[in-house]
């Protein structure tokens, strides 16, 4: 459940995509904030930065779970916290590496999370502030 | 790869997702249109009708496959359609079975589509109108 998939509302207003891999909730104490890596120029910063709005989509198929978080995401160049999250597994998209300077953590702020998780659709509120 | 993630906004402008089965496309030509059951006071077919735009996403973790479809979304209560497409399985979620007055059919109009499919991030367009 690490592979988010990460929808944000282009320019344009259409809802668009990608998978961001979450930073782990062990890494980071869980306080409401989800991390991930980002390029600074990356287009969903843009995209972010003109409407906070951000949804998080989980899948695994396998074990019929699906969570929502819906929360409002803010570029953040914190040196510090880029050391303590990377891993050389994130070269396979930063090859640079965590010096680069393009390199920096988007924080998404968690204001509701909902998951489902058997085939009838019970579904329970995870978290809501 | 048959159960998406579609993503709306809601009325306070968050973007809220729920798990929706996506009806074959071997029974439905595809012709650019989406098909899912919906009830039609759902919740989120009151989004829709708000804000058309919607976005799809499939996630298949263990292959490294990830799917975004932006698109427009529209209720559609065809009867006919609905016997075509109707499948036992689908009790799960409707109860009432395929002549229920409030089941209903979201056709989702696609205008584009990306995939990825390696670790490292490698991406195409599937599908562009
Ligand atoms: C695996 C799975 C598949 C689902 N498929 C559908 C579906 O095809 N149509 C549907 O209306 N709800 C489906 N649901 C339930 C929805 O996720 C959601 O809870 C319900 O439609 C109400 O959503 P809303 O309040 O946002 O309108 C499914 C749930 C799960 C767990």
């Amino acid at each position: 459940m690490r592979v988010a998939m990460m929808t944000t509302i282009e320019s344009d207003g259409s809802l668009r995509s990608r998978p961001m891999v979450t930073q782990d909730l062990k890494a980071v104490e869980f306080d409401g904030d989800l991390w991930f890596f980002t390029y600074a120029t990356a287009h969903k910063v843009g995209e972010v930065e003109q409407h906070h709005q951000v949804n998080l989509s989980y899948s695994k198929p396998g074990d019929n779970l699906y969570v929502s978080v819906s929360g409002t995401g803010q570029l953040v160049n914190d040196r510090k916290k880029i050391k303590a999250l990377w891993n050389p597994i994130y070269k396979a998209w930063f090859p640079k590496g965590e010096d680069d300077p393009e390199l920096a953590l988007m924080k998404v702020h968690v204001e509701s999370a909902e998951y489902w998780n058997a085939p009838a659709g019970k579904m329970g509120a995870l978290y809501s502030i």
